[in-house]
């Protein structure tokens, strides 16, 4: 059989006009779907969240069941009855700094009545180096570690307030509370929680503010919010009357985790609460606090927040380049000893 | 009188010549003066170095007058007779993070018996910040302050190990122990020398490392020298075989100031040995030492140098930018509010 090629070329033209019309219809673009498709974009991303908090809440479990303590250990110091505890909750990872950091740190702490510190590495294992010091260190602490997810995780060429460090490790802690406060002396009735860095830097007089907590303290952080100070504006009597801070002035708690401490009874009674590693950036604590308490509720401390007893400094990353030379060469700085 | 012209012209190119001659003649380029011209030159930058030294002690001997101690002071801790008191120099200076790292290292130096903490600050007068944190922080320590020269100041935009700081201020609390070590319970006998930067990390066991020096004790130092760990090796006896260092090998003593302590006896032998702001860069410690003891003096500590017990960390230098717009419209951080 054998078509004309007039006709030919006439069906292709047709062929090609009809595909077209046809992708022109069916295409995205021939109507307006921004707010259908933003809805669904969203649906999967909070789907992808509570799935992710899922995971989360497993690998914490997981982590918990081997968790090394000596809260109740006979040979690490005893806390006193009738006085509060305070549970710290420390993030800590692997780098140069991080023994230096811990050394620093625990050697405040050693001068703190009923201080459990609840110490947890951003590691897929425990490792030998924080046992060892945690073992050594004199405190009552338990040990966790729970490995930030690929996604959270920071590169070392992305600025600090890109990503927020800590978060998962902070939620393990909270967890861990809230799992293992019937055990505790009192089952935790009166104790307190705070967030402390390991680089940060603590007054001793700082702790005796954290332990007199009714609901929520809040008080001023030195070096923070890239303020000489930023925090809570009391009047005498320690109400919260306004908050000094240079950023993100929407923030119902413009403070940062070293600014303030909460009664375990509320974490308990919350039980849900968690810091969300998705929360935009600068409002950890605030979406955090959100779940549990009203900014009415914050109590000002520390000479009705007049006076600086911690400070958000940061410990100077080292250059390691004359050791990754060395390394290069097959001298590295003797590996058994311990930094 | 007449000079002929065909003669004044005559003259006048005579004596043009003879100048030229002269000058040639005197002329430092008429011969080969390299080597004259150098140790001229260095005589004279001996000179100016002793006179440099001279007005230094003179500024130290004005400061010590001033200086403000709580050595014998009642309210402050008294210290254990018979122990070796361990005189721990720290220079010190304005910075937004100098409360919070003075802060971090007392709550350390606060574990050590028998510790008398001489701070020097790097001021022309003593700050009130620095005299109300060491009148609070329940420790023996001598208050001193000299203003580093301005030829040896360095600039916000130089980097660290161009100029050394804090030369001067160890010179000072030397000098300020040669001056009163006869005051001291045991007239120093026995005591020890130390000097401990502000921000760098000490394990509290160091202390008793340090107490037991005999002449010249040495360790590794964490994070030095661009080194995982910089510092002796030693024997299993204690005796320094080798140095580990990626730099400026030539060093008869490759260490950090936190890398050694001295016998005071020692340090009062020679009256006059200092600090030399002048020294090669990285050779401040090597020329220091080397002025009162030789490198087979050092003795090996911390487990034949195979535990690291201080770390040369740093405090990050706090980005300002935030609090000087507010500076800028006229609304800073409550000045009232210390940090």
């Amino acid at each position: 059989m054998r078509i004309h090629v007039g006709t030919f070329v006439i069906c292709v033209l047709c062929l090609l006009l009809f595909n077209a019309l046809a992708l022109n219809l069916l295409s995205p673009g021939s109507y307006d779907c921004t707010t259908q498709c933003s809805d669904t974009q969203n649906q999967l991303k909070e789907s992808i969240n509570r799935l992710k908090q899922e995971i989360l809440t497993l690998k914490q479990k997981c982590s918990t069941n081997e968790s090394t303590s000596s809260l109740h250990d006979s040979h690490s110091p005893s806390l006193v009855p009738h006085i509060p505890v305070i549970h710290m909750i420390t993030p800590t990872y692997s780098c140069w700094t991080q023994k230096a950091d811990l050394t620093r740190l625990s050697q405040t702490l050693m001068h703190i009545k009923n201080l459990h510190w609840i110490v947890v590495e951003d590691s897929d294992n425990k490792t030998g180096l924080v046992a060892r010091f945690l073992k050594k260190c004199n405190l009552k602490y338990t040990h966790l570690n729970v490995r930030t997810k690929k996604e959270l995780q920071r590169n070392s060429k992305e600025p600090v307030w890109r990503k927020s460090r800590g978060v998962e490790q902070r939620n393990l802690g909270l967890n861990w509370l809230r799992r293992n406060h019937m055990t505790m002396p009192g089952k935790g009735k009166g104790d307190v929680v705070y967030f402390g860095d390991d680089d940060n830097t603590y007054d001793i007089e700082l702790f005796d503010e954290i332990r007199a907590t009714r609901k929520l303290s809040v008080w001023p952080v030195g070096i923070c919010g890239g303020l000489r100070w930023e925090g809570p504006v009391c009047d005498d009597k320690g109400t919260v009357v306004d908050w000094h801070r240079s950023w993100a002035k929407l923030r119902p708690f413009p403070i940062d985790f070293a600014g303030f401490a909460i009664k375990l009874d509320v974490v308990l009674q919350f039980s849900t609460a968690e810091i969300n590693p998705d929360s935009r950036i600068g409002w950890l604590e605030s979406d955090f606090l959100s779940q549990m308490v009203q900014p009415s509720d914050a109590e000002g401390r520390a000479s009705n927040c007049k006076k600086v007893l911690v400070w958000h400094t940061r410990t100077e990353k080292p250059k390691t380049k004359d050791e990754e030379r060395l390394i290069a060469q097959g001298q590295p700085s003797d590996p058994l000893i311990e930094t």
